[in-house]
């Protein structure tokens, strides 16, 4: 049955790719839910029905867990719709929650899938420092008013550059796959009160970024050191790294195909 | 009876003075309300209260509209309450929902207000521009699509510099009071996606900048010329000003003494 669906969908005359940017705070992560229960895919699909006239399915690029966000999540999805793709941004955006905006529409060759066709992803994780927190980042970024050390956290940074097995930031729940991934950046910047650590992989595991900045934290305010941060990553065990930081710090910043 | 109560709150020990900032977004304003309108005022005494172990009535540099944010309000008030200045800011913060911030607490002069004693305003007005919006702009910034010229909307600001009657940007409602104010700056700058506008002077009368900010957008927009700006200000006529810009793209920058 679900083959059969699945061929159905794809004999449908357009594959169509969308670039989706979304504030993550109200939602239950990406993936489709049961209602009530409210996740992005759910409001995407709703509105694409609308703007398409038929029932759509969409596949992404991966999922988001609740109150992470993103500023480019792909998805695509089969559709006989004959709206122009070049009137699909604001047809979607007049009717879309403003916490969800489609940032690029395109026809896509219909062997594209935003899932099995990504070859790489970025993603940010923002922390806000200082005295005292900021009402304006809240929802955004991770408030931490202890002073950290930028470059203990840039030099443990540079040790998950490569070829690795990540199961040491690797949470449990996640799909069943391989956890060594290759990350060919791993940086930190801070400009103001905002410190922005980026990172690029062919994939990554469930929490991985999330579990690796908490790791990367501890250092930065000598909880751990550079030395047990090392440590941690050869050890492969999950027990040994800190704990997951806040889903609110974290955005899906770009999908490469 | 108004003025023995202010006698009897200036008796207390303690004269402190608060910078705050807000997201207005879920506030009816500044001002306090009767509940089960919620304004800043409510929030801010409320917790006071608990910190400092005394009913609070506080008074404010000047009111803000609903959904209008501060990064810097100045608020004063009365108490006999004993903790320590240094500790203020945690205490209040710790106890505050999270879209009101206290960023600062000091003792003041028996003789400070933080309304009358106000020597100058700046306000700041964010503009989001671009083909599609942001979501984490949806309620700090004006969303404009259409292409703006910033070269003439930077030069009728420059018309706004000295002193002026600002009638024709001043709404009805406000407090009944001179129109004539002082203004040094009245400036434009685009960075990225964001044009920001910044106006500071002596004083602000109600709703100034957002009609201002309307008028200044329509001549960016060429609905309007240049010199029909001017004539808008020499007017005195609200009714030739265009409308009023929306309140979530304005911040109450500072307040200096």
């Amino acid at each position: 049955m679900k083959s059969e669906h699945k061929a159905l969908m794809k004999a449908r005359k357009r594959n169509i790719r969308l670039t989706v940017a979304y504030d993550g705070t109200a939602y239950h992560g990406f993936q489709r839910q049961t209602p009530p229960v409210v996740a992005v895919q759910n409001v995407l699909e709703e509105k694409l029905a609308i703007v398409f006239g038929d029932n759509i399915e969409l596949a992404a690029s991966g999922r988001t867990d609740a109150g992470v966000h993103a500023h480019g999540q792909v998805v695509n999805f089969f559709t006989d719709g004959t709206i122009p793709v070049d009137r699909v941004c604001r047809a979607m955006n007049s009717i879309l929650p403003e916490d969800i905006v489609v940032t690029e529409a395109a026809e896509a060759d219909r062997d594209f899938s935003a899932l099995h066709s990504a070859k790489r992803k970025t993603y940010i994780y923002r922390i806000l420092t200082g005295e005292v927190p900021c009402p304006f980042e809240r929802n955004t970024a991770w408030y931490i008013r202890r002073k950290m050390d930028i470059d203990a956290m840039k030099s443990v940074l540079s040790q998950l550059i490569g070829t690795h097995d990540y199961s040491a930031f690797r949470a449990a729940g996640g799909a069943p796959m391989s956890p060594v991934r290759t990350m060919d950046i791993a940086d930190i910047e801070q400009e103001g009160r905002i410190i922005r650590m980026t990172f690029r992989a062919d994939g990554f595991l469930y929490h991985m970024v999330r579990n690796i900045v908490g790791t990367v934290v501890d250092v930065g305010l000598g909880v751990k050191t550079p030395e047990q941060f090392g440590e941690i990553l050869a050890s492969l065990d999950r027990q040994r790294a800190s704990a997951t930081a806040p889903a609110c710090g974290l955005y899906l910043e770009c999908v490469e195909y």
